[in-house]
């Protein structure tokens, strides 16, 4: 039998918290011995759930216990670029949830640093493992359906976030799409153009802070394809994630899923069920999976994906494409990063 | 270019208006000469509307006319067995409405005439023409999915018919489940054993005649298939028309088609179009189909089918199944057809 | 009963031949008293198929034959406007392809002569008619699922066409996307501001003459929706053709036909059929109910739709729409009307 | 907080392994104290891998302790009853897989003492915890759709059993119908008369022991409705499951999942993904669904389902279903268990 990983938690949110459970529950190549949350009450709950025996509000705590291999980082948005940093230089392999920071400057001081020690960093894109998104990645990238022509991803949120929330997102290029920019890359390539258009149509408070809750974006890619993703902050039947790959010998779709399969016929047509309500669960699968396949890396000693470089290819598009929606024009991403 | 064949239409209801229309709109192998209905008025109308020149009343003018060479007969049932001798003893080419006769020593009979005078018989098993159920048998004959196990067909009425009609229908498993008798035969083979159970849960009225408005009727095929057939008078959201074939290696199956595609999805779920009123819109292309292959094959002097024989079957089919339903025991076709 | 109106094709082409059809054995509202075509034996097999008697080869001869009230216009685009022209100062009744021509002072010349010689035009925007596309028109315009928030057109063509057409026909934002053009105002309305990108991914002889195979056209609407188009001129398993207008309380979406009902189960998955290969199959019913609705407002006097406006206005967008991808940038359709 | 329910599992094969990882994992309300099975090593290694500390060979140990409340027995079928009987002797709550046992006399004997103990007993008909059949049940009941008529449920192995395992079982129509007993049950209530029929046409060696590989059940409900069950030992596409409630007033259905959403369309058609292998994955959620409800009840000393009763009750349907099918005629189920 193989050996387990080592593992400790920082940041026991909504998120968190279903890392933690996974790797307990789910995930057995891994010993979660800590938990870590600056509200100390949050991991001690989470703890106790799972009868996790050590937890602590610091994180600088589980940096020097050479007895943990790996840390998994939940935290908020803005505090993932420093506590990787530490994590790094402190030799911790590490799983960190998606961006790793919204300034290209702290990606890449945590990107210079993360070379230079020598971990391993797998950031939080969920999902490239999912298994409808991964059979259209593996029908496209295996060339039986040709080229790729023209992508589609719809990617609609269930209900608008909160004012407090949005304040401090990035906004909705940075907040939502950016899942949506990690997906064209995984099934596509590199973007080569972009531009974005949207609006505010639902939530009037959005409005006051420059953010929008519909959007199109419009991309060229490098190799010659072209593709629209579109996202709303409201979707009343559920979270609407669909995609497609259309190519020059076929086309290549991933559908909703559903809350159950019962279809009901009446006088006035058929009726069947909702799309599921949260990404926590559309998306339950990929947590575990994305997770197993890095402690499993950790484990075996090979390399991780999605890496670091990853995170800043979608942080700098969703950058770039708040730069096309505030001058309405179309982005050269060459022109925009060399900038 | 190839010959056109001259016709007449005999009955010109319902479903003999269906087929005029059809033979002169669709059916560019055909000249349709004459119509003829003992309601006068009623030919007259669809003569008109047409361009047909000739319309007459009584069929045997018909019969005596040398530049007829075909006849296509959509008269009552209980007609059908001696307009069609009368047709043969007059070397007519027939088509004829399904069933042939309602009792087998008509049909016999009939049989033994067409025969003896080398006319063609085709019966109008409408069904045999449709695209999705001539997919299933092209699968399942080819032997690509293995052998057939199981069979089931869905076929469900949008209304009750009227007491009037029910009186001297045959019943439920002689107006209705006919087609289906039919049907089995095309995709599985020939039945050994029968049994029918059926009740009465919507319409009382059909209770006073000794008919049911609901049946299901469970077979075993010579070839060791075993299948089921179920039937309703009533279905609320259109023609219910569905059939599966289960073979050892896969499965075939076709579908309802749908009065359109439009999906509407709000907070409850996602909503869409009922199944198409009638059989006269669910298989409209059916209709044209059947007669296009017999004239052709009047024109080209080549087999028709499917013939009296298969007439003869399903009718036998129907009368066993009555037979099963009023002693509740199952039926040996073998035994059955001795009688 | 109702007079019928006495009717002349002109154009007996591929789509000419089909509303002849339609118009002799569909639409009984008409007449079909001659056909016309510079092509005489094109005319003169479509007259003999459907017992036409009058064939002539130049449609002047129709403009003073009194017994002539409405004309089908089906020639090539560059012969609508001057037909037209020539038609409605003879006072006949209108029914023209789309689209009306590709130069906007063309339109506008026929436009001045239709409004002022009070004759009737219609022009054949057959999509309106399709009952799936009606179906999301009605939720939407219903309001019952709240405001439109994004527009999602997918128009893909089965093969790309000849060098030869693609030469003259406007190029692909006009011969093609101009359906699309026309459908966004039908679902949500006026169009605002258009980006439009394109390619050449599968036929190489396009891009000699400037034209492209696949686009991506993003729409900005007057009332604050927004939108995309996508276009294939391949597409190798049909005809594809869907649309969704989400809105702020729910979605509407018209999804394909398929070719039959049939589903096939193996060790491998689920297998279904192809959609229609071709716009005549996939539309068939569109033809029949756009020339019923004109010659019914012909024969009881009442206004038709979509009008030469409505040609005006989607070819307006194509050529907004080429602007918009010569010089990569979105264009405001109000300072491109003002030029 | 709620008080948790301390429970041991006896039998931690390979249902029993399932319901204890679900335990420890998923269903917070109980503390699973030990695990039990005569292969020692086999409790063992479920004990390890969840964390249990206690691990015996003999259930009997189990019994004296009195901090155990409740019981989940998942051995072999023929030893249901007398472990059940020793549990309710010992004043244990029991949660038993289905069935109870394979002879009436067992179950009745059973029940006598589950009766006079006044323990509960609920029986593990897991499909009753589905979601989707929960809506179909959900609807019927309603009365929404009026009363129902016509059941189908298909129930389709992927792999035929080996011959030692099917040597025991109780034949097809107590190992494998046993589950669509119950669900006509739950979803229209008790059968009046049963009639079945079956053959061997994938698994010769099954005919050796008089079993069957394909199965239809006909059944007459009290309540005046009909239905059929079909079940075929292999599939090779999946476990596939599926129902029908057809009513007077519209229908009620719940269909496959499917392995994953994707679609691939190509010149040949659409092609989809197969339904979940085996009933472990397809009703993952039932059967922490049915355990959860049992420690709830428990808990909150609430009566439990489904019952012993309703273990006797799809016996007894089994019983008559081989009888049926070795006499070849239906069964009055008054007549049978009047015997």
């Amino acid at each position: 039998m193989k050996r387990k990983v080592n593992m400790a938690v920082i940041g026991t949110g909504r998120i968190g918290s279903v890392h933690t459970r996974n790797l307990v529950r789910a995930i057995h190549e891994a010993n979660v011995v800590a938990v870590c949350d600056i509200r100390l009450e949050v991991a001690q709950a989470v703890a106790d759930e799972l009868g996790i025996d050590r937890v602590v509000k610091d994180y600088h705590e589980l940096l020097e216990d050479k007895d943990i291999e790996a840390l998994l980082i939940a935290t908020n948005t803005d505090t993932h670029a420093f506590i990787v940093k530490d994590a790094a230089l402190a030799g911790k392999q590490i799983f960190c949830e998606k961006p790793l920071a919204l300034q290209l400057a702290d990606i890449d001081e945590v990107m210079q640093i993360v070379e230079d020690t020598g971990v391993k960093l797998q950031v939080g894109y969920n999902r490239r493992f999912d298994k409808s998104l991964q059979r259209v990645h593996q029908v496209v990238a295996s060339g039986e359906i040709g080229r790729p022509c023209i992508l589609h991803i719809t990617n609609r949120d269930p209900e608008p976030p909160s004012l407090e929330y949005a304040r401090t997102s990035g906004g909705m290029f940075l907040d939502m799409s950016i899942h949506d920019f990690d997906m064209v890359r995984y099934q596509i390539g590199e973007v080569e153009e972009i531009y974005a258009i949207g609006n505010v149509l639902v939530t009037p408070y959005l409005k006051d802070i420059g953010d929008v809750d519909v959007d199109i974006i419009t991309l060229k890619f490098t190799n010659g394809a072209i593709g629209t993703i579109d996202n709303s902050r409201q979707c009343v039947y559920g979270y609407d994630q669909r995609l497609e790959v259309f190519c020059s010998l076929g086309t290549a779709m991933a559908g909703n899923e559903f809350e159950n399969t019962g279809v009901m016929g009446d006088r006035t047509g058929f009726h069947s069920a909702k799309v599921p309500y949260s990404f926590i669960e559309r998306y339950a699968d990929c947590y575990i999976t994305e997770v197993r396949q890095f402690v499993q890396c950790v484990r075996d000693d090979k390399p991780v994906s999605p890496t670091g470089y990853d995170s800043r290819a979608s942080v700098l598009l969703g950058m770039a494409a708040w730069e096309s929606f505030r001058q309405n024009r179309p982005i050269c991403m060459q022109e925009f990063t060399g900038k």
